[in-house]
Formats: structure tokens, C-alpha cells, sequence
């Protein structure tokens, strides 16, 4: 095979074949593909657009690129969960020991945060002791004590697909629904999974700014995941307001902690018992999605979603001190409060930016050499559709970086946009797809 | 600037600044925009297209990456002529003498031949002893003494147009109209001419197959040579069949000088009148292109032009002995006559491949590295529209190369298509433009 030819034939709206795609995929992984031939084709299939089965080839090549990890030696299903990213989405904490303990293996591997959203690893990791790099075997291991493990991506898995999103990103082709859709797949793929639970965030908060094209990923998701024998199901929930009240990565563990242990935070709670709900479901210990909710909720208010989480932090090095007495966390040094200089209803909440000006507080990192603050973070209280008072608290900040606050109290305040007229509150699930 | 966000506005279908495209060229020819950076870039422009403005900044981008030539100090008029290339094409070697004999400057700089089509210097150095890789001193003074000059690319010229291109051949971006059109501009305006002749060729030996396209790249040619003041007639001109009879560097030289001396080759004398014509109109020595057109076949007539041709290749070094004698040229080891094996109409000439036929036979490059035999190559005789007998002399061939001849017979042989009814004969010049 030729690589001008390919690259050729996608520029021209082409289908490649399987044999094609595979081609450019490993010769690329195997460095005899050029980083310049390897993005214009990047650039081709950007614009051309790949479809259904070019889509799930270059999901099969990328996961063939790495290992695929065996999980047959466990009992009993094995579902995962993945979010396309927001801002304060820290279900993965919550759901994962609540699907664990009803029964399901949950083998979650995860990501860091860059940019505006946080990343489930950097939460884990503001518990002193948590270990997320462990190797397969120490992961196996540890679902089969527990149901359930949270590791970072190992070397092995989906090789192919660090190199092309690092090629993806400074080629301007991060965009691209088909390209998207093989990064998430052939990691998740490579997991061991039976079937999989897809949360596509839209919003202003989220990759996917409009609802439409955050239908057509979870469309593209769905259709992958079934190429593969996968069981599926996504939801496209909201994403113009933060998820919960709390952004930054201890702060997003210990309101996890606060709905594992029965808290009612409404938006958190019900995006949570619907993703595990979902994934009891196709675990096949509920017969309807409902069913499955009422098992999560019966996990928490018995204690026992609770008390996994407490049982995977351990066996993960983790010390569970600070996840019974919160109080006792280490404070960052300043712990600013913010209250509104206006009365009205919220309008919109520009919540890209509180996601950024979290990063900047320390929580997260702008770019990939940052160093993460795990106290650092913000509470945001305000919610579309919601009254506010003038003078009212509507946000509290931590951070180590005084040289920050200012302009981070002043950001947060103009990120926030009230009306005089009433506003309906957020729908915040807003289609589920099989 | 940010390199990320110039590839994403023109992914985009945006219009890039003139500092967004200098600042992608310049940095790109230092080596500080990857490779990879810029094939995306690359790719995208060819996706998106670049309006006139943009493949003039493009073209002045490149052209500012090396020297322009300064020829002021040399009275007169100086045009060049620039053709896209096709099988046969010797037209350079006719006009240069013919416009330089009507007493205009022709500051031509030349490339070689590649796949299925040969170049001047490849021609030029069939000359014993002539020199192509000439100074910018030289080349100015050899234009003083005789009105012209023909000599190969320097590494001044041009920078990023040599680094451009040899990227766009590995990453399938070179069919694209403003990209050629700025890879041709700022070569020839570098030469520091008053104005060009463009001769732009469709048909299956031509680069451009389809006349819409051709005529889409004759435009944006002028379009940008007057974006930069120079004036510009282009024409577009037919390559279904090879233009004369005769392929190969010194056979085509030999043709040359059959034109030269008087004799009348219908389709080369009439392009070689023409296009010197309009350099002759350009150069303000004549008041039409009529009138450029008798100047030209005056020149001929009188032996002015075989004259002029002499002078260049002495001041270049060539040996002139051949020119006056061609019957003492050494002769190919093997030369095959082909004759048809059918009656009929001459209805198609694959004429891309009996270039490539011409180039296997040795009078041409396959790959890069491949050496010339400047005593390889092809007479053929069939025109489109003429009637052939059985038995009738179609080809011959010229070559060192014995394994190859068998090949190259059935190959020209099935290059001809004959047909039982009459075909008309093709219009040479399909349309002026200026």
C-alpha cells in the first residue's frame, strides 16, 4: 500500500478499507508514517469526515495497536462508565463504588484534567497514599477483591491513540466526531468491558458546545460501541452549569463523599443513580433502567456504596482518614468568599470559564507541565433559573496563589449573568439513546 | 501568532491575513513550524481552497523567501513564458531564440523533467558542454551579450517553494490550483521579469486533464501576475497528443532546430509562433499578437532566431558542432521501427504514456536519482483525426536500454486508438486569456 495514495483517497471523500486504515494506524504507531503524512491524512478525514465502518476500523486498529486487557478469569460483568468532560462531574467517584457494590465489576480507566475540566485520576490522587499508575495484574487483582479499580492508561493500552492526540493537537483536528469517537472507544475497548455507559456533556461547560453535535458523538459512540458487540447506552446531559456546587479535586471528593453517604444534592444525585442505574442495567442485575436507579439508591441509604469506596481507596494505598473525618484535610491558604452585587434570576452561567479559573487557582492544569493543588478549587452555589440576592454568597475560593484571587473573584462575578425575568430551570438529562 | 489557530481558521474555510500566511511561510521555511504542522495547513488549504488574495500573499510569501532578481540595470523588456508541462513540449528551446532575436530580453529559469514529462535543462545538456547551473552574475551578463539565458533554479530562488513542494508530493496536496499557481508565480517573479507568457495544457498528457480546470489555473495565473503589476497573456492549449513528433532531450532539441531552419511542423510551429508572438507583443515590439507572430516567423525566415540560438549555447557553454551538424550526434545502440497493425481513424493518443514510455526508454526520470540518456527517446507520428494504414510507419524508438524495448512496443502500440470512422482533428490553442 501506498500512503500518498490513502491520504489521497480520503481528500477525496473516499472510503478507506479496513486493510487501509489498519495500514496507516500501525505504520504510523511503528513510526514508519510521518508525523506530515499522518496529519494531513488527519486533516483529510477531518473534513471528509470518516463513516460508520471507517470509524470502527480505526477503533479496531487503535485498540489492536496496544493489549486488550483479559478479564475472563472474573466473574460476573464487567461495565464502564465514560463523560466527554465537564466541569464538577466527579460521578465516577460515586458511581463506581455504588455499581461495585451491587455486584458489577466496574474496571475503570481514567484520565487527568487539562484545560478547563478536571480529571478523575488528579481527584483520587488528593487522597494522600492513592495509587492510580498500578500495572494490569494489580489491576485484576484488585477487582477481583472489590468489584471494582480507578487506574490511569497504562503504556500498553491504545498506544496509538496517545500518538495521534498528540498529533490531533497541535494540528487544530481535536474535533472531529469519528476522531473522537475511536480515541474514547479504543481505550474503553481495551478495558475488558461487556457494555459501557456514555455521558456526552453539552454546554457551555463541555467539549461539545451544542446539542446537536454532542447527539451526533453519542450517536457515533453507540454505533462504535455496537460494531464491537458492546452493550450501550448513552445520555446527553447538560453541561452549562457546573455538576454539583464543588470544582477542584479534593473538594470534588469530599462531595462525593457527601452523596455516598446520603447527602441530597439534587443535580449531582440524579445524573449519578442515572449512570449507575444505567450500568445495574446492563449488568443485568435490574430489568429496567428504573429498577436500576432504585438499586443505586438503596446502595447509598444501606452504607454499602459508602463503604466500598472505602474498601477500593485502601486497596489502592489509599488512607481513608481524611474520607471519614473531611474536616481534618489539609486547607489551602486563603479561603475567599464571593457574594453577588446584584439582585435577579440566573440567566447563564459561563462555566467554561469557571472551569478555567479553577486550573488557575491550582486545581487544574493549563498546560501539560502544571503542577496540581489538590485544595485548590471553588464552590459555586448559583443555578440557572435560581434567585439571588444581592450580597448573597455565591462562591468561595481556595488557593494557595494570592496573586490570583482578584482576578478570579472578579471573573466568577462575570461569569454569572442575572435577568430581571424568571428563568426555567436546566433539564439536565436530556435524551437517552441505545 | 499561533500556528494551531491559522491551521483551524483555514480548516475552517476562513480567510487567512497577509501576516497569517507570511507568518506560516517564513516560519516554515526556518524550520520552525513542523512538518506536520504544515501539512495540515497544506491539506486544509487544499480542502478549503485560498481565495486571489490569499495565493497572493501566498505567492509573495515565497517569493520574499529568497532573492528576487534585480535586471534593471539591463535595458529592455524582459519576458519569460511558463508552460505547465506535457509530452513533447519544446516549445522553450524554439521561442527563447525568436524572442531574443525580435530584441527582447527572456530571462528564463528552467526545471527538470519528472515522471511522463521532460525538461529544458534535461534538453539543454543533451548539448555537450552546456551549462544550466549558472550564477545570478552569470546569468545577467549572458543577457546583456544576447538577449537571453536559460539556466536551472538557484538555491537563492525561492526557498520555500522547494521545501513546499517536496512536502505537498508526500502528503497528496499538489493537485490544488492556488497552491500550483503561487508554487509557479513566485519562481518566475523572482526572475525579475516585466511580464509572462503562460502556455497552460489539458488533455492526457497534461497535468490538468479537464479543460475546466486548466482554464481555472490560466486564471488564477493571470490573477495573481497582475496582482503584482506584471503583465500576463496565457493560453490553453491541447495535450492530447505529443506536441511534433519527437520526445526525448536531444531529439527534442533536434526538432527545435528543424523549427529553427524553417521547416514547417504544423502544431509546434504554430504554439512556437504564437507564444513567442505574445512575448513579443508584451515586450512592446509589436502592437498585436498578429503582428508579434509575423515578427516571430520573420525571425526564422531571415535565420535570425538559428542564429540567436547558436549565441545562447556558446555564452553557455555548449558545443554548437551537433546544432549544425545533428547527423554526427552519437546514436542510441538500439533504434526499432513500429509500424500499425490496423487500418483506421486516429480517435486518442495515450500521451501521458508515451511519456512515461519515452522516460523508461531512458530519456527520462522515473525517480529522482534516475540519470538521463540524452540519446533515448520516441519519433511518433500519428496525429488525432489522421488516417493510418496497416503497415504504416507509426514509431520509432531510441534506446540503450535492449529489456526494454519489446515493452515499450506493445505499450505504444496500444497507446493508439484507431477507429473506423473519421475523427475531426483537435484545435491546438483552445483560448487566450489575459
Amino acid at each position: 500500500m501506498n500512503t500518498v495514495e490513502l491520504i489521497r483517497k480520503k481528500r477525496d471523500g473516499k472510503q478507506l478499507s479496513k486493510e487501509e486504515i489498519e495500514y496507516l494506524v500501525t505504520n504510523f504507531t511503528k513510526g514508519k508514517i510521518p508525523d506530515y503524512q499522518f496529519s494531513a491524512f488527519l486533516m483529510a478525514a477531518f473534513l471528509k469526515g470518516l463513516n460508520k465502518k471507517e470509524t470502527s476500523y480505526l477503533t479496531l486498529s487503535m485498540l489492536n495497536s496496544g493489549k486488550v486487557i483479559d478479564l475472563s478469569s472474573i466473574n460476573g460483568k464487567k461495565i464502564d462508565k465514560h463523560s466527554t468532560g465537564g466541569v464538577g462531574d466527579k460521578t465516577s467517584l460515586i458511581i463506581t463504588p455504588i455499581v461495585a457494590a451491587a455486584g458489577i465489576n466496574v474496571p475503570m480507566i481514567s484520565g487527568r484534567g487539562l484545560g478547563h475540566t478536571g480529571g478523575t485520576l488528579d481527584k483520587l490522587e488528593s487522597i494522600p497514599g492513592f495509587k492510580t499508575n498500578l500495572n494490569i495484574n494489580q489491576y485484576k487483582n484488585i477487582i477481583k477483591k472489590c468489584n471494582a479499580v480507578m487506574i490511569g492508561q497504562t503504556r500498553d493500552i491504545a498506544p496509538a491513540d496517545k500518538l495521534i492526540y498528540a498529533l490531533r493537537d497541535v494540528t487544530a483536528t481535536v474535533e472531529s466526531i469519528p476522531l473522537i469517537t475511536a480515541s474514547i472507544m479504543s481505550k474503553k475497548l481495551a478495558e475488558g468491558i461487556d457494555g459501557l455507559v456514555l455521558d456526552v456533556k453539552t454546554g457551555s461547560g463541555a467539549f461539545m458546545k451544542k446539542y446537536n453535535d454532542a447527539l451526533r458523538l453519542a450517536n457515533s459512540l453507540i454505533e462504535t460501541a455496537k460494531s464491537f458487540n458492546k452493550k450501550v447506552i448513552a445520555f446527553v446531559t447538560d453541561m452549562n452549569q457546573p455538576l454539583g456546587n464543588y470544582i477542584g479535586n479534593w473538594l470534588e471528593v469530599y462531595e462525593s463523599i457527601k452523596i455516598l453517604q446520603g447527602e441530597k444534592i439534587d443535580d449531582l444525585l440524579e445524573l449519578s443513580l442515572n449512570l449507575s442505574g444505567a450500568m445495574i442495567y446492563l449488568g443485568n442485575r435490574a430489568s429496567s433502567l428504573n429498577e436500576g436507579k432504585e438499586i443505586a439508591l438503596e446502595m447509598i441509604s444501606s452504607g454499602k456504596a459508602f463503604n466500598k469506596f472505602l474498601e477500593i481507596v485502601k486497596l489502592q494505598g489509599g488512607d481513608v482518614f481524611y474520607l471519614k473525618h473531611p474536616e481534618k484535610y489539609p486547607k489551602a491558604k486563603y479561603h475567599e468568599k464571593i457574594y453577588s452585587e446584584k439582585s435577579g434570576y440566573v440567566q447563564s452561567i459561563d462555566t467554561y470559564q469557571l472551569g478555567i479559573i479553577s486550573s488557575e487557582l491550582g486545581a487544574g492544569r493549563i498546560t501539560k507541565e502544571d503542577k496540581i493543588d489538590p485544595k485548590a478549587g471553588i464552590i459555586f452555589y448559583p443555578k440557572i433559573g435560581s434567585k439571588i440576592k444581592k450580597g448573597e454568597l455565591i462562591a468561595e475560593i481556595f488557593t494557595d496563589r494570592k496573586e490570583n484571587i482578584e482576578d478570579a473573584k472578579t471573573k466568577i462575578l462575570s461569569s454569572l449573568k442575572l435577568s430581571n425575568n424568571n428563568f426555567p430551570k436546566i433539564k439536565l438529562i436530556k435524551k437517552i439513546l441505545s
